[in-house]
Order: structure tokens, then sequence, then C-alpha cells
């Protein structure tokens, strides 16, 4: 989509971006939204998991990290799941074209962007991916805890649709505990209790020793 | 919902807020996304416009304002529709009582987190209100230029459900002017050309004269 009809340049590929990336309302996750009423959708979810960082800030090893990068980061890091989908965090297979697919969908959507705030934007995403920095790392310990959260209060709902063990939720997890002595607690404590309610399988190696 | 189960205190609270604004996934706008398909609700809202901010940044007049402000008003201006509902922008009745309703939805929400927490949000939700700083301002004129984007991508369905007519949007854009020069022709170019393909009506007066 080319907006000629926009006087500034700039603006105008601006625009297509912001009109492009409304795709990402219409992607849908694995997770419910709280009332379980219907699967929530990636948009809204980046919303969410932003907030999570700002609320929950003060419970970071590091608390004088660069929340502003962490929430632009959370804002965008999902957006390439308009061309590539929601890869489940669970799915193996899916996850073996996860990079490729995510590549191509960062040129494609970022690269309508003038050059210079593209080259922030994929900066910013691979910074994201890459998970070397605090920023990074504390943003991806909320992403995948905001699931767990929400599987705990809509009774496990996708856990238990697509056979997920505690094992995998905790491996999926690691990052809280390298970013958060408290939410790594957290994390724990809400999966036992997800086990105690019957919403999460234990391991059978575990029930077994 | 309070969350003993938690051990640290401030998460208990903390974790009870963050599944409650949950349900801002539910409040329906009158803005259609761009598909159409559906309505779009606030929290997709919240996480769209705060992406306008980080793109369109270097448009504001004053660039140097402090984005992370912006963003996080942003994201939580809104929280207060989970009880007070959203006000359609040209609801005169509506707002009549819009301060009262929204008052005390920031009490009782804001009010589940910890103190400290509280009064910042507080005060940053009355900011973004009150519509007197520079990230105010410009927070403001971004959440109401992106329904106007909404309009002209969506031919207009908005408008012509509610028989809106261009004063009253140019009347609900006034921030656009005071913070940015280029925003301010870009709002009344996509009016323009909203007017000549017909999905929204001039003013009576404007015809005549």
């Amino acid at each position: 989509m080319q907006e000629s009809w926009i006087r500034n340049e700039r603006l105008s590929s601006q625009v297509a971006f912001l009109v492009e990336i409304d795709k990402l309302k219409s992607v849908l996750r694995k997770t419910f939204i709280m009332d379980r009423s219907r699967l929530e959708n990636t948009a809204e979810h980046s919303w969410h998991v932003s907030l999570l960082a700002v609320v929950l800030l003060e419970h970071a090893n590091d608390p004088s990290l660069d929340l502003n990068r962490v929430i632009c980061m959370l804002l965008l890091h999902d957006i390439v799941e308009i061309d590539a989908g929601d890869t489940f965090a669970y799915d193996t297979e899916g996850y073996l074209d996860k990079e490729e697919r995510e590549n191509a969908a960062a040129r494609r959507l970022f690269g309508m962007l003038p050059d210079d705030q593209q080259g922030e934007w994929m900066e910013l995403w691979r910074e994201f991916e890459d998970g070397v920095t605090h920023e990074s790392k504390y943003a991806a310990a909320l992403d995948r805890l905001q699931p767990v959260i929400h599987n705990y209060y809509t009774g496990g709902v996708s856990w238990r649709n697509n056979g997920i063990v505690r094992s995998q939720v905790l491996k999926r997890l690691a990052p809280v505990k390298e970013v958060s002595e408290t939410l790594w607690q957290f994390t724990n404590d809400i999966l036992q209790r997800s086990i105690d309610q019957g919403i999460l399988l234990d391991d059978p190696i575990a029930k077994e020793g």
C-alpha cells in the first residue's frame, strides 16, 4: 500500500505500516482471555505483557534496567506473527522453521518503515530474540509468564487442550529464574497449585520418583 | 480477589490487578478493526496507539518529550473503561457523567495496586486526563488520531453509523494541531479525502457557504 496522497514521505510510509500492523489483532494465540469466552489475540497480549513489565519492574534483580526499551520490545516483538503466525510455545515442529519465517516477516514488515526506523526496529526485535541484554531477558521472562497466569486463571484450558506437563512449562519459563527470584518463586508456586488443582499434568517420571 | 497463596504481599496485589485488567479485552469501542470483521476492543486499541506514539514521535513539535511517560499513559489511560465503559467520542450525554464514572473506576482499579504504585498510576492517569503537559498532549493527540485512521480505512463505517460530520471530528482532533504541524496537515487531508469519497459528511453550513 503506497499512500501517495500523504504529503510527508516519511509519514506516508509510517501510516502504511501502522495500518498493516492492525492485522495483529486477528492473530490468535493458544491462550484464552480470563473469562474463557474466546482465544486471546496477539495485539491485546502485547498490551497486557507491556503492563506486566511496568507493574512488576521492582521484582527484577536489576530494577535499573531501561524500562522504555523493554516496553518498546514487548510492543513490537510479536508483529512478525502477522506473516509468520503464532507458533505455539510447545510446538517443536513449528519451531524448526520459526526463525526463518519470522526473519522474513521482520524484513517485510519493518521494511515498510523509513530506513533509519527500520534499522532501529530490526535491532530491537533481534535484541529480544537474542535474549542477551538485561532488557531482553526481562521482557522475555514476562512474555512467558503471562500465559502461565492466564492458564492458571482459566482452569488450565490451554495446557489441558494440548497435553502440556509441568517440566515443559518450567523449561519454557527458565528466563524468569534468571531475572527475578520473587517471580521464579511465584512461577514454581503457581505451577504446584495448578497440579494440586488438577489443571496441569505432572511429569510421569516425577510421579514415579 | 485476594491471592493469599502468593508469598510476596506486593506481588499478590499486583497479580490481582493484572488479572483484573484482562477485562479491558472485552470492552468494545465504536471503531472497527481494519478488515471490518468486528469492533475493536480497548486493550488492542491501547497497544496500537502506543505504537503510533513510538513511530510518529519525530513529527511532534517537541520531539524531546519523555516517550516512556507517553507510552505508560497510553497503556493505562483506558483501564478505567473496565468499570466506566467506553464513552463514544461524540456522545454528549455520555460525557456529562464521564468524569465521575471514570474517577470512581480509577480509584477502584488502581486502588488494587500497592499504595506507592496506586499513587503513581493515579498521577499518570490524571496527567493524561488534564492534558496540560507536553507528554499528555502528544498522547491525547494520537489517541484521537488513531480512530480517524481506522475510520478512513474502513470506509467511514463508524462515522456513518453514528451520523458524524467533519466539524465534530475536527473539534475532537484539536489536540493534534497543538502538538504537530505535520500530523495536523495529515488530519485535514484525511478528512477532506473522506468527504470526497463520501464516507464522512460535511457540515450543512459549510456546504451552503
